[in-house]
């Protein structure tokens, strides 16, 4: 069988996984960990892929989250991920298609959105053959503009938009934000090493917050051949 | 008398300082830095102060400077710190209003710009109540569009942009350098220490340049009571 069960906070969270379908990277568990939440408010997870996003939204943090996921494969998938952690209460996986979101939905009806978009735009770098794998990489089904859209409108005013993405594209980011009355609160770079260039920006912007932007102490992944002690934490904690 | 000489880059360059005048703080420093430029470039540093950023410039990487600074006491006082260390061929100061450049130089003229203009708008915080030292912390004769407008007419197209400020105002520095051609390309965020926020973000903007902004690794001012190695090594390197 290509189903795999792996272990997300220490042993006491799991989730599926399958060979040939987008499984979660590091990007998403640094999201989740970002998301400064309280017990039953609402969220929802763009994309939600193999429900990484959702499931530990819901384990650590007691928020009650809705992922949105366009694979009926990763759907079925995330959904069964989400009963084998008996997380069916905080956790419920939708199969639909973000960029026509508000045909399904109530606009200003969460207090949370967490997006972990396709990083490349679709005709940089290279596309995985694979049309599922590919999906989750480049922006083939929705763009960045079609997530950070979707969420100003599922968005309550003053609630929290949080996106994971690449620095190079921080600028369009911002402009998109601004576009959509979002405003960006509070950034937090990804450094690799404590050496090397940022890879990965966390971002969390308030509907209709005022000006004023916070950027938090730098995340450094490595140090030697070991994830960094904060990294650990990340994985490990409750 | 008021006045002393400061040392920089070891006992190799020095500066005179004089109370109740501007003297550099450590932004202006890391900004000399964080300038890449090559012997014989021309470059012109607009609110230059007591002259640390043309004096560092010259003196590391002979890069010839144009210092502009507004008030006549810090242009005389600037000038006696280009001869005392014998940088006449290399530096010049001049006594001008940066608002009013285009009367007075040649756009398109210079390889590199650099500003370290005041961190605070006019209604926030407290004013120092000497006026010259006022105008160094709050934007009282010019403000960030003016500062940025100046630096795009006098650039060469290619020519770099090196700005430093405050992390809370990143999206307007954004906007601003996007309305002015100025395309930021690299960024360096300032962290008084690991495990804190930024306080300041060094960057650099090419006018014309392309798409695709690099975060540099973090720059750590602190560890423990001291200077880290990396501002020891600014501080003192040659």
């Amino acid at each position: 069988m290509d189903e795999e069960v792996y272990p997300l906070v220490g042993n006491d969270l799991k989730i599926l996984q399958k060979k040939n379908l987008y499984r979660f990277g590091l990007e998403a568990v640094l999201l989740a960990d970002f998301v400064q939440g309280k017990r039953g408010q609402k969220a929802v997870d763009l994309g939600s892929g193999d429900g990484v996003i959702p499931l530990l939204l819901a384990y650590k943090k007691k928020i009650r989250v809705m992922g949105l996921e366009l694979q009926k494969e990763l759907v079925d998938l995330s959904r069964r991920s989400v009963v084998m952690n008996g997380l069916e209460d905080l956790v419920e996986i939708r199969q639909l298609d973000i960029t026509g979101v508000s045909h399904y939905l109530d606009g200003h009806s969460f207090h949370i959105v967490t997006a972990n978009p396709p990083f490349f735009p679709q005709k940089e770098g290279r596309q995985n053959p694979d049309p599922s794998l590919a999906v989750a990489r480049h922006e083939l089904a929705a763009n960045l503009e079609d997530f950070i859209a979707a969420g100003a409108f599922l968005l309550r005013a003053g609630g929290s938009f949080y996106l994971v993405h690449r620095p190079a594209r921080l600028l369009y980011i911002f402009s998109l934000c601004e576009e959509n009355q979002l405003e960006p609160k509070k950034m937090r770079l990804v450094y690799p090493r404590q050496n090397k260039e940022a890879n990965i920006v966390l971002l969390k912007c308030v509907k209709g917050g005022g000006k004023g932007l916070h950027i938090m102490p730098p995340l450094v992944i490595y140090e030697g051949n070991d994830y960094s002690q904060e990294v650990q934490e990340i994985y490990l904690g409750g």
